[in-house]
């Protein structure tokens, strides 16, 4: 472990985003992972908890104040919400930079987040510095920023095709947008519940959050920057499908006349590393983004409607470009480094 | 095997909707299987095929012509598209009752037909005699009809709940309805292909059929029978989702102010067998339906939206209401048979 | 609900052997469902419970001390290890049949089961009492029982095959029986844990218990009974497979000179209901039994090796035959009617 | 693409192991993939077939006859059984080193090879001079070798553990060796059959090739090398378990008295960059090594048993170390590079 390299923590690293860093990061040349925390299994060797680590990291969980956390150069939380607010400022005062990929640093506005997050927020004034890391558009803040608000998965999954046309002020003002989206059950994390187990979620499709999922109001505030009125006009409804990863966003939109939907998003990533707008015909499939970094959107003219309507189809590992992938790339960019860094892991498939 | 009970042939048994037909079928106190058909397997013993049915049926596939079809009372056809309108005439010519599980003779206009299925029709003269067999919504005709076009599993799922809202007026006429349906993989048949393998459609989501699914076709038509105009603002994106059995349909729709979709579905099915209107905040899911012939719908008001937009669910076991279930429950009717004879069946969870 | 249909309490109906004892005697014609308990769940309805039942039952999950359970003629214990033993012998004393789910009367040695169940034992006197209740194996005893230990899956499933090579003094009894097994997830039943869930257990297959599960001695006894000397000779090793129901024992055994595995088990079942023995060639798959009491098996000799050396294959539903549905079985028995009634319940393929 | 990069084609990469392969190289910084071949997708980008690497191949299938293989250094097989005997011999010809991912080179007796592959050999002089794969065993061998017999992912997974004990002389040559094995589906192939379809496959577990599966005679070859008499008592049954990727042997066997497996298998592989060897009490689970080229093993003395009874665990990726890995691994050796160039990819997990 060279003394050269950015020192990380890692807190709350037993869920599934704290392993899926510790995958990404596991080969990334310029960084070593230097502490993980876990209240709950503080004494236990990593090998012993993750067999898919065996060999690869020397480390044992640390109870959060043994972890000695200020050593570290950048910090990720892969914590429940609630955990970041109240343990990232005292790391940020002293000027370490902190990857959040929970939610408690991503709605500006408190009296919304309090709302969907039913509890009251411990740092109101570090929201309003913190940057909502959604790499692709965000990249100079990034660059400059202290404290990263990792965005959810479904923000990211709908947010990346949405605000390509968005900025294009491709959308038809008056019309509705639908985004119904599909997530695999790795999504709801690594807790001991009923309604994930095996034998409920498999073999089985529902909706889910339908009377106002927490994603909600961020993704609306992410419309919102960029047209207030159109983020009025917008329903989200989420799915749990039995996979273990991936996410699926299935987009309705009405665009002004002569605008078409495919061009507008192969012009808008044409030069991303992480974005890949694919061809006409194609169809999008959860399995070739599964463990990599990747965004595939495309975009069908709905068949045999009248007005300008159309579906787009947007695909991401919601483990990946849905969170701790996508707070690597965020690191890479405040680190000056490569945005690709650790990142060219190929898709799984089959 | 009493003398008196109705006889009944499958024709194409070795697929999904005819080994399910088998299923439902061995317990029906009034009707006895006499032959079973299969060009492929002829000669072969059903219990080496299809060991589930060991020691409950003693029957073996025959030949088409070896299968003294005419000697049956109804004959299912569960074979694929452009069988059944070839070889059901002669069947309908003798007197013999007819459901075809397949599309031969589900869309009045042959041209479209034509269009979506890529074959001259055969028998266009019993398509204007075929009474297309949505139980719940054309039950007189059925109980009179010679020959059913049975639904197909999207047009029942989407069907259902749209046909309540349609029939009470309910539907906002200048705003778009979107279907966002999951599928099971069973819905695509037991052929041997690659996109429905195991190691492809596993741990994996997509859509399919965006730019024009055949199923599309079929519920404009459903819609248009109550208003022509409101069908042709409607889009329909089917997706591939790894369960075996089971469909999902998410739709959205505009209603007229001061409408509740919800009651409008509680009054439209408060008699219904098979149609089970779930209170405000269920979440239907595919299981609690997996091998019964229900429709579990719900609806929601969309969170946080000024018009009266609305969010539907519904769900059918696409094999069973989607197929074989309805087409038993078809039956039954046309026999004049309590409609729920053999339906009882249970939903298999978890 | 008829007065004269016996009635029936279900203590532990929250968990999967409880909702599907309900599926079964959902349409059983001699018998009423009268209580169901819960302690977490006391005053839900069991439609908002299992949205399966919707409809069928009218029943409210009571606390055990409200559920009148002394009112019932039959009550199932389908709880945790450790209730039925405490709970059960109040019951009993009123001369109530009791059907135990559980692990708590099936270890005729109390030291052995309290070694594996990590527990004193609280009714001893009952265990002396109890009749194991293999239902092929022991149709006499159980039609006396007032109290049946109803068998675990594995031994279900292994046993069949093996007492019937038992009985015919078949295995060679120098030599070592292995038991190698694999059981969809339902079998760690509905309880919130980690290792159950859809994201560990989904797409991945390891082996459990390996250093001893607790169906160890309860196989061990079953064999004992027969063979004291071939029971020190036995291994058995569970696996975790991602299926949700569904168990599969391979028993490989080596037989005395001259006897053929396939004969002799075919002998053994030739009048069995629940029982079958497929033909030689067969591969017993775990889908052929889904939902239904049925336990399929067939026998191949091994190729290529000098002595006499057999693999069994075995499949049951463990919910069914492994479970809920040999305890209606055994009830069945229990009051004198047919053995198969409310069990004709088809295999749901696919 | 540098001058310098070794040149490597891949005949048949339209199958599992050929995508495998093209995802493992396509990092390897001293390897270029020169060709692809396909007969059936002649001309067809590769992007548009596998849509997991958009953006990292710019290749178009060839057919075979066009791809100009004699330009490669080292050509793979990733074909069914029976092309490689054909078409290999003149690229060996040219001097060309070859890996065939299928069985045709693996069998030193050709009476066996086509009693088991129901074919004629095409190449027998070949036979002789190929070197059976199995990296751990025979690194000398590779490195010398121009012809590698990849071995099959049956014999990867129970001839690593067992060729350790057999070394140490720890078998007890009087008794039987079982090796229960489980397998993915992607084992079978990427091939339109009904038997792997998910509605078939999916939710069930059954074994298969019974009577004697075609690597049978291939892990008794492996045993024979060491001990001809112990490969006489071996039985070995494959099944089919619902995961994409994974296998899982669980192999019986007595050991000479005195005799600790773990600690044999623990001195055998302790400097093995693949072979992890587990503590006392791990349960090594497929997951753990999915997409990795790693084999993880443990052992366990059998409970309760008299005799020196061992269970042994081993997990690989079929596809990885039981297939595209180890080709990989055995082209590095045989190119004298570090073994582990291009395969340090991490399990993905969950």
């Amino acid at each position: 472990m060279s003394e050269t390299k950015t020192k990380v923590g890692i807190v709350g690293a037993t869920g599934y985003t704290g392993v899926e860093l510790l995958r990404l990061l596991a080969h990334h040349p310029q960084v070593s992972v230097a502490a993980i925390t876990s209240r709950q299994e503080a004494g236990k060797h990593i090998a012993d908890y993750f067999p898919s680590l065996r060999g690869v990291y020397d480390l044992t969980f640390q109870a959060p104040d043994d972890a000695q956390l200020d050593q570290c150069d950048v910090v990720f939380f892969a914590t429940p919400n609630g955990v970041a607010m109240k343990e990232a400022p005292a790391l940020l005062a002293q000027g370490i930079k902190v990857i959040d990929l929970s939610a408690d640093y991503r709605i500006d506005d408190i009296t919304t987040w309090q709302h969907y997050y039913k509890m009251e927020h411990a740092s109101e004034e570090w929201v309003a510095k913190a940057v909502y890391g959604l790499s692709e558009w965000k990249h100079a803040d990034i660059a400059q920023a202290q404290l990263i608000a990792n965005p959810g998965c479904y923000p990211t999954c709908v947010g990346l095709p949405l605000l390509a046309l968005l900025q294009a002020n491709a959308l038809n003002s008056s019309s509705h947008i639908i985004a119904d989206c599909k997530s695999g059950v790795s999504g709801a994390g690594r807790k001991a519940e009923i309604g994930t187990l095996f034998s409920e979620a498999g073999d089985n499709f529902k909706a889910y959050g339908v009377s106002g999922h927490r994603h909600l109001p961020e993704i609306r505030q992410t419309i919102a920057a960029f047209n207030p009125d159109i983020a009025k006009k917008f329903t989200f409804v989420p799915h749990l499908t039995p996979l273990i990863r991936g996410m699926h966003a299935t987009i309705y939109v009405e665009l002004n006349e002569g605008i078409d939907a495919l061009q507008v998003l192969q012009e808008a990533y044409q030069d991303s590393l992480f974005v890949d707008v694919m061809p006409n015909g194609s169809l999008p499939e959860t399995r070739s983004v599964r463990g990599a970094n990747i965004c595939r959107i495309t975009a069908y003219r709905a068949p045999e409607t009248e007005n300008n309507q159309w579906i787009i189809l947007s695909v991401i590992d919601n483990l990946v470009k849905g969170a701790a992938g996508q707070a690597v790339q965020n690191m890479n960019i405040m680190l000056g480094l490569p945005e690709n860094t650790a990142l060219n892991c190929m898709p799984l498939l089959p």
